[in-house]
């Protein structure tokens, strides 16, 4: 299993959340960021570590996307978020082509503020940045007694459509939060190909091998060899194949360009990416009460009971056992707050590069 | 490419929507229908035939579930359907055992007539039945100028968990649809399983084999040689793997177990499956306004340029064309239009059947 590979990080740095949070809050308050949004960002990104969402915290985006986007004047460290349209449970945000963060909590948070009225609400951001792992927003809806859901349209252009030879779009995920009542929630975080393609940057800097349908090649054959990644300008969609799927992981990208793009009046990821700088991003929130179909507290039981069951079911021989997800996030949680959270030797690089370039003291150990 | 595969039908009797909906709403009324619910029944499911769904249609469900279900009195053919829960935004239906399809579109209606004033809303169905495509309810939103979705749960129990060794729940889809312009509109409507177990039950029909991730045996091997069918239990979630992305399958098909299931109040589909007869169904019903967000005049406008865009991508070396979800169907409609619905001889046959049975005037030619 390469999933499980990549996991196992060589050599590994340990160093514990919030003396981590409070470094990365300095790094981008060094790039320009208020202090109060600096730590913002920092948060969200920390707790994607802690959850074990490798891909989405700390380790590489900062170079890829946001230390990097506010040092060449992509992203905005001090943007004017703006409430331009709305009604009872509707609502389109403007990023200022902030970092996302700040925006999108303003906006699941206006989506449950809405919902409390409404029922269910939604709230459409425009104008953005790469948000981090989708489900930290479907998340905030829980301690609500909601359910949450987000997907995010843009960036670079990474998913080859079914049929398709050229990248058209991002990897648009889709997230989706529901609380249970002792059970860790249920959440779905997941990229609209068969893995982020953060994935694939992992297994180049492990030097893993990939399965196929991670990466392809200018003539619509996999690449599996890591060495030849260079080859590799895009990923299918989630399903591969048309027979296997391949027009539902299309389909559910689109799904996120059309809440999250066209809907707040972007334009979709796959034309709006003629800017050499990259593309922006724009995101989609939704806050369903629970209450608003029955009471939370039986639901909530019933969850309980759900869950317990799924993950009571035996498992077909030889496999690992049977989880929904989320509850992986909430072992990972457990055993990353003991021991804190392994960044590899490049990332712990790239940090000290980036304390020096900003005047920032550089607090991780070794 | 078995998709393709299973499209050509060995000598099809072609039949018009018009007189085959007439049809099919008579054998419903011979079963004890009102008239007016027997015909709303045939139109989903001839529109399905339409749309070039053929595991939806006419062709498989009236015995699988419909007329079986209510000659054996498991679907109550007089149900009375009533809301049961209601805010300014959501609401519960309670379809009392009923065929689906009344409730169905009653709840999608109401969710269209609450997004008039809330903006967004939803409304979830319980104690139902098969609702045939579920892409038919969230197309109804369109013409309002919303974006419609839908899910349903329960049912058989189809898919296999990631890792698990038997089935767990139904193939649990999932449907989206949003308006363009002058272009077909995007419409996803999916199994969060690779393909729905009615394509298993076509290549069974026509003797075709199978694709890996199909079907699985007990032992968690799959079963591609069609005559080795009855070795199969059920289907792995969209993904098949881990590191292809079964965990996204199988979430998918839990979030509609949540919205369609545990939020109007019913069981998990893995859990209200010890009925003999087979599970109950449950839905979920969301619409939103476009002009929550902006004018849909604007928005119709890009969705036509983003999709015009979307087909105009170059294909893969030896691919068929690129065309987003929603378009076949298009083409479908028009091309069934003009030449009939194509039936299999065995539907052909157990029409003939169940007009004798129920004392229904046979109106199928050959």
């Amino acid at each position: 299993m390469v999933l499980e590979k990549l996991k196992h990080i060589p050599d590994p740095t340990y160093v514990q959340a919030g003396p981590l949070t409070d470094f990365i809050s300095s790094l981008f308050s060094g790039a320009g960021m208020p202090d109060e949004d600096a730590r913002l960002c920092a948060t969200v990104l920390v707790d994607a570590d802690l959850n074990g969402i490798d891909t989405h915290g700390v380790c590489y985006n900062l170079d890829l996307h946001y230390l990097t986007g506010l040092l060449n004047g992509y992203i905005n460290p001090t943007p004017n978020i703006q409430v331009t349209y709305e009604t009872p449970g509707t609502a389109v945000i403007d990023a200022d082509r902030g970092m996302a963060m700040m925006a999108s909590v303003q906006a699941m948070e206006l989506a449950i503020e809405k919902a409390k009225t409404t029922g269910i609400a939604s709230v459409a951001v425009k104008n953005s940045s790469h948000y981090g792992a989708a489900g930290y927003y479907a998340r905030l809806a829980l301690k609500h007694d909601m359910i949450g859901f987000s997907m995010s349209s843009g960036g670079g252009r990474v998913i080859i459509p079914m049929n398709g030879r050229y990248p058209w779009m991002g990897t648009n995920p889709m997230a989706f939060a529901a609380p249970a009542g002792d059970e860790p929630p249920f959440v779905i975080d997941m990229a609209s190909s068969m893995t982020s393609y953060g994935k694939v940057s992992i297994a180049q800097a492990f030097g893993v091998d990939i399965p196929e349908g991670w990466a392809q090649d200018a003539n619509g054959n996999p690449v599996t060899d890591i060495t030849r990644r260079s080859e590799a300008i895009g990923q299918p969609p989630l399903g591969g194949t048309h027979d296997r799927g391949a027009h539902k992981g299309t389909g559910i990208g689109i799904m996120a360009d059309v809440l999250g793009g066209l809907l707040p009046g972007e334009r979709l990821s796959g034309m709006m990416l003629d800017n050499p700088k990259g593309g922006r991003f724009c995101h989609y929130f939704q806050a369903t009460r629970i209450d608003g179909f029955r009471p939370a507290d039986e639901f909530k039981a019933d969850m309980d009971e759900m869950l317990r069951a799924f993950r009571a079911q035996e498992s077909a021989p030889g496999m690992p056992e049977v989880l929904y997800p989320g509850y992986p996030d909430a072992v990972y949680v457990n055993k990353r707050t003991e021991t804190g959270i392994p960044l590899p030797r490049h990332t712990v690089n790239y940090f000290k590069e980036m304390a020096d370039r900003l005047n920032v003291e550089f607090t991780i150990p070794g």
